[in-house]
């Protein structure tokens, strides 16, 4: 339940509440409220089914002006992907909830779906229903996505332990310098980082192909999608597997400075939307991860370490000095109405 | 999709889009874009799974002050279930997807749940997941049911044949009266039939166990649930199922008159949010039907026919003259923006 602009303290209260007085029990369930996304065990079937959902609002979420309708359609059903990726498993379906003001015509409805399509079709997802409604404000998108198992391989939050690896797929804070691009008026790329930022932004690619490969290769003890930025994410994937963390500031793989008027490092630390893959390895497996990921896959660095505790902290470089990593991620680089949204 | 502001010339129009250009196939899909909910099939798994969404818009589909947050929790996932009631199958799960303003409280969202808890349980389905964040404008709700077959039956719209008899389950108009009230400004029923009345707006009960039992019985070749009202649902069923039908007005059931200063027969026939049944079922099982529909369920009435062609038509009663039943159905009640809610 990430990405959003309640603020975080009152979500993960909220996310509590729902936990202790609402989880419901079904024989059919094997996990609720509280991972990236629930897991279904629907009797006699070969594999589990993972449900997970997200819904974008117009003028939080995104601006109608800073992207295409094919783009906006690819990002809200890439985000629900994602969350089937942070899991590894394969998906399968999505059904969508669309409210739209009456402005909006028929040309760009087909766009949108037809975005929503080629992101779907990248990652063997399809479209199964949904509902339309019309809205007297903005562009309201709910998505649920529902992903299979392979080989019941499912990789949740939970299972890290102290000195494990912690990798990160991709490049860190790239949405979010594309964010920053747009809330400063840049709407198409003058050099080839700011057409790259400006992309991840707009049309993020889920990493579905690699979050599979990590679970059926039983590499990943535990693993989420990066969503809301390092340092909010990563405490998370901490507090659910029970343990704290060091990252190491120059081992984080960043957007290059050149042309961006932002400070590279604070981006991949605090910068939301990169929905990239963060998982951690037992150690002796961090050779053979590194040796065998596939060329075609994004890159992927070792970031730092699962640590005893609980801290989260952030160092320049193994053996310097640290400092806590402070959590704030997103709501510092949303799209939204507190940042100068209309 | 039904129960929606967007016109319903555009609806239709954008369904018949999706359907023809976005349909996706998939070996796990029995059936995806058109029917009240969609059908899965996993790998191995006994039943088929359906899944359905919904989504509910302040000032649209209903006033934070026409009921309690309890009531609306348990109306906004009581149409989802009444989606998977419409096609005999059990609920299982519901993942819900909140946009909130900040003025919204702790308290208010607990008691939100706890009302879409009541109905789920009382239903068979639990809550597994879900999506918060902040919203600039109302409360937005969507939710996305998921159910199972019991002994892999499932009845869709598209099975009904000329010479079907007509089913509802209850009292047609009651959910439509109670809005209207609510426009009068009547908050609270002075008597037992205005009571009735906002109950049925505020508190629909979804006919899961009367859709599975037909269903389980083999007793319908099609049906639905009425969210629109029977002049706009009755043509979809018949329009997927390829008939016309007549439908007697003096077999209608429908709210006493007594101190409520609308129309039954009006609200019977163009009310919409019932969520009641409509069926057809083969002539020589009606008498099977009748005589061993369980007491504690609601009753049922026969209210007309499926017919050659593709008319759907009002007679007074069998013999009569005829004219054809006019869809206005759920905009003329609706409690949207466009009937006078702010």
């Amino acid at each position: 339940m990430p990405r959003k602009s309640i603020d975080t303290l009152s979500e993960n209260r909220i996310v509590d509440l729902l936990k202790r007085r609402f989880s419901g029990r079904s024989p059919f369930l094997e996990k609720g409220i509280g991972d990236d996304a629930a897991v279904i065990r629907p009797s006699g079937a070969k594999e589990r089914w993972i449900v997970t959902t997200d819904m974008l609002l117009e003028n939080v979420d995104f601006r109608r002006d800073w992207q295409t309708a094919a783009e906006l359609g690819w990002k809200s059903l890439a985000v629900n992907l994602s969350d089937l990726a942070a899991m590894g498993v394969r998906p399968r379906f999505y059904i969508v909830s669309l409210a739209l003001p009456v402005d909006i015509k028929e040309p760009w409805i087909a766009s949108f779906y037809t975005g929503m399509r080629s992101v779907g079709n990248k990652n063997g997802a399809v479209l199964i229903g949904g509902d339309l409604s019309g809205s007297p404000k903005g562009i309201d998108i709910s998505i649920t996505a529902i992903g299979e198992t392979q080989h019941r391989k499912i990789v949740y939050r939970t299972g890290g332990r102290p000195g494990d690896r912690v990798y990160v797929t991709g490049i860190l804070g790239c949405a979010a310098a594309g964010l920053l691009l747009l809330k400063n008026g840049v709407r198409r790329g003058r050099t080839t980082a700011e057409r790259q930022a400006l992309a991840a932004h707009r049309k993020p690619r889920p990493r579905c192909a690699a979050g599979e490969w990590v679970a059926q290769n039983d590499f990943a003890r535990a693993m989420m999608d990066l969503s809301d930025g390092l340092s909010m994410d990563l405490p998370r994937l901490c507090r659910a597997s029970g343990t704290g963390a060091r990252v190491y500031a120059s081992r984080l793989p960043r957007v290059e400075g050149g042309g961006l008027a932002f400070d590279p490092l604070e981006l991949a630390l605090h910068g939301g939307e990169d929905f990239e893959l963060l998982f951690c390895i037992s150690p002796r497996k961090a050779r053979a991860l590194e040796s065998t990921w596939p060329s075609g896959f994004p890159p992927i660095h070792c970031i730092g370490s699962l640590e005893p505790g609980t801290e989260v902290v952030l160092m320049e470089a193994p053996g310097k000095s640290s400092r806590p990593l402070a959590e704030h991620g997103y709501d510092h680089f949303k799209s939204g109405s507190r940042s100068g949204a209309p």
